[in-house]
C-alpha cells in the first residue's frame, strides 16, 4: 500500500491536530476551507480557500487526491459520492455521512439495528407537535443543519410548541441522565477496530453545563463494558472507516443510551494527544490509510478543559493566565491559532495529566479560574 | 511577556520537531536553510532558502524576529552577535555557540571550570603530534568543523600520526568506557533549570556501534546523581538559555566524564516526544520564550532507534517494513520528510515505549531487523 495523498474538507482545529499528527509519518495533506485564516492555513501542504459545501469546489479539490476525509460533517456529499465513483477513497464513507447529517436517519438507524437510544418520534413540521403532547417533556431536534447545541429545543408543555422547528425533525424523550459518557472508536478498511477508554463529561453542580472532561470515566466495569460494546458494535455494523465518536447517556437506572455520533475526531478526545499512547488524530490517519491501529491505553488519568472566548470580548485574542497554567505540572494548553476571539468561540483546549481523578478535577478547576481569552494584542503575562 | 516571533537557523529534522511542538502554543516560526526541500519547508510559517553560514543572509533573516534560535550550531555567529546588539533575543547565546563550535575552547572551558572530562592536549598542526607520543592512544580531534563522527581520528601509534589533522585541534586520551550516557537539560532566562532522566546508548556487542538508546539508563542512583549534577551545574555555569545535550562517558572506574555538548535539541532526546511528559522540543521553546519549563518525568521505559539509509541505495526513499513496525504496540516511527535516501543518511527515527528495559531492547531489535530505507517509490508494503 502506498501512503496516500490526503485531502481534508475543513481547516479548523480538528484539521490542525490531524496535520500535527501527520508530521510523524510525513503524510502529504491539503485542506479546503472557506476561511483564509482558518487554523490549518499555515500548516497544510496546500491550503485551498473555498466552500466545502459546494459540489464543484469539493469535486475539484478531491479529484487529484488518493484519499479524502473530513473534519466537519456538513459537507457536499454528492461531490464525495462522485469522487468515490471515480476511484478516490473517501473515508468516512459518503453514505454514512449522509445518514449522520440527518438526525432522523441517524436515530432510525440506531432503532432498526437494535442500538439503545432515547425514544423518539419523527415530525414533519411545527404543527404536528400538537399530536405528541403525551410524549412531553421532549427535545425537538431539527433533522438537518443543527450544530453545537443549535437546532435543539426543549418542549416541556403545549406552550413551548411555538419554539419547535417548522421543518422535518424529531421529538426525543428527555432523559434524566446520571452521567454523559463518550467512547471514541476507530476502524480501518481491513476491519481492525480499537476503542479508547470511556470518558466522562463533568457538569457544573449549579449551572448544569459541561465543565470539563475526565478520562477514564468513573463508572462500574459493567457500565464500561456496555459503553465499549455499543461503540464497537456500532462502528462494526456501520462498517465506517476512520474514527467515530459515540456520545452516550448513562441513565439513573444504569442503562447506556446513544445520544449522538460524529464520524471524525471529536472534542471529547482532545486529551488523547498526551493522555493516550496513540491520539485520536493519529488513529484517524492510521485508520483511513489502512495502517495498523495504534495502542489506545493510558498510563495516567487525563482531563480536558475547553478554552472559550470570554463573554464581552470580541477582537484580536489575548490569553490571560496562560503562563500561570504552563507552570502547573501536567497542564498543557493547546491553542488553535484563531486570531479573533468571540464570546464562547472555541479558541483552544487544555489537556491535564495526573495520577488520580481528584488531581485532574483540582487542576481543571484552577485552569477554569485562571485562563481567559479576552480581546487585545496577543500577549502572555509575565 | 509577548509570545515571540521566532526564526530558526536550519530547517532539518530538529527544526521539524520544533515546528511540530510549536503548534500547541501557536508560535509563529520561520526557518532558514540552504536546501529548498529541507524537512521544514512545508511546515514553517515562512521558509527562507539561504545559507545560515552567511553573515548577510542570517542578519536579514533575523532582524525582523523577536527571537532567533538554531537547530544546527555551525552558523554565522558574527551575524547573531550583531542581531543581539540590535536587541533581538538570540538563544542559545552567540558567545556560547562560539565556544561550543570550537572543541578546543569547549574542552578548555570544562577544565577551567572543574567539569570532569577526558585529559587532553591542544595541538596546532599534524607535526606537533610527534611531541605527544607519551599520550597515545588518543583521539585527534579537529577544533572546528567536525560533525557526526567526521574530524576525529584514533592515533594509537606513531604510525597513525599521518592520519592526524594539520590544523588546530586537540589530542584526547582514549577512554575505556563502560557506558555512553546523555542528559538533556534546559534553562530559561529566569534561571529555572530542568533536566530529563539520564539515557544510555546501547552498543552492538560485536560491531561496537551505537545500536539504539534506552531511557532511563541502567546505572546506580549514585551515577545517576553524578550525571544529573554535571549537566545541571554546567548549564547553570554557562548561563545557557535553551536546551543543552550533555554526552558523557561512564568509565569502568565509575567516573562520569563529559564527552561533548550540543546547545540544542539532540538525537539522544527524540524519544522524549512520547516518552516524557514534555518533549525536548517543547522544552526548548518554553526555555527560549521564557515560559515555565515543563515536567520531564516518564511513566514508561522508552527507546529510540535511528532510521538510516541502507547501504547500497541512493535515490527516492522507499521504507521497507514500516507497516510491520506500526503493528507492534508501543512502536512509533517518525519520518523526517527527506525525499532522497543515501547510505547512513538519517531519514527518521523510531520511538519505542514499554514497561521494562527488556521490552524496549526486544522491540528495538525487531525494528532494527525489519525497518529499512531503500530506493524506489515511497511505498508502504501491504
Amino acid at each position: 500500500m502506498a501512503l496516500p495523498k490526503i485531502g481534508i474538507l475543513g481547516g479548523g482545529q480538528l484539521g490542525r491536530m490531524l496535520l500535527q499528527a501527520a508530521i510523524d509519518l510525513d503524510f502529504e495533506i491539503d485542506c479546503l476551507d472557506p476561511d483564509p485564516t482558518a487554523s490549518c492555513h499555515t500548516l497544510a501542504n496546500k491550503f485551498v480557500v473555498g466552500s466545502f459545501k459546494d459540489f464543484e469546489t469539493v469535486y475539484q479539490f478531491g479529484k487529484d487526491k488518493d484519499l479524502v476525509t473530513i473534519e466537519i460533517e456538513h459537507v457536499n456529499i454528492d461531490a464525495l459520492e462522485q469522487l468515490e465513483k471515480e476511484g478516490v477513497n473517501v473515508f468516512p464513507q459518503p453514505h454514512l455521512l449522509r445518514m449522520i447529517q440527518d438526525k432522523r436517519l441517524q436515530k432510525t438507524f440506531f432503532k432498526e439495528n437494535g442500538f439503545p437510544t432515547a425514544d423518539f418520534r419523527l415530525t414533519e413540521n411545527q404543527a404536528e407537535l400538537m399530536n405528541h403532547t403525551d410524549f412531553f417533556p421532549a427535545f425537538h431536534k431539527l433533522g438537518k443543519g443543527g450544530y453545537d447545541g443549535k437546532g435543539v429545543q426543549l418542549i416541556a408543555h403545549t406552550d413551548d410548541i411555538s419554539k419547535g422547528f417548522d421543518a422535518p425533525g424529531l421529538l426525543e424523550k428527555a432523559i434524566d441522565f446520571e452521567k454523559e459518557l463518550a467512547v471514541i472508536v476507530a476502524r480501518n478498511p481491513k476491519g481492525e477496530i480499537k476503542s479508547f477508554p470511556t470518558v466522562e463529561m463533568v457538569f457544573h453542580p449549579i449551572q448544569n453545563l459541561v465543565e470539563f472532561l475526565v478520562s477514564p470515566a468513573e463508572i462500574s466495569s459493567k457500565i464500561e463494558e456496555k459503553a465499549q460494546k455499543i461503540a464497537i458494535d456500532l462502528i462494526a455494523k456501520m462498517e465506517l472507516v476512520g474514527v467515530l465518536a459515540v456520545e452516550m447517556f448513562l441513565t439513573k437506572e444504569g442503562e447506556v443510551l446513544i445520544n449522538e455520533i460524529a464520524p471524525r475526531p471529536h472534542n471529547s478526545g482532545h486529551q488523547t494527544i498526551r493522555g493516550n499512547a496513540t491520539s485520536q488524530y493519529e488513529q484517524h490517519l492510521r485508520a483511513i490509510a489502512n495502517l495498523p491501529l495504534g495502542d489506545t491505553s493510558a498510563e495516567l488519568f487525563s482531563g480536558m478543559v475547553n478554552i472559550l472566548g470570554s463573554e464581552g470580548f470580541e477582537g484580536p485574542a489575548k490569553y490571560i493566565g496562560l503562563e500561570e497554567c504552563l507552570a502547573i505540572e501536567g497542564v498543557y494548553p493547546f491553542l488553535y491559532g484563531k486570531k479573533i476571539t468571540k464570546p464562547f468561540r472555541k479558541m483552544g483546549h487544555v489537556t491535564i495529566l495526573g495520577h488520580s481523578r481528584e488531581d485532574i478535577v483540582n487542576k481543571a478547576n484552577v485552569v477554569k479560574e485562571k485562563l481567559k481569552v479576552e480581546s487585545g494584542k496577543w500577549k502572555v503575562e509575565n
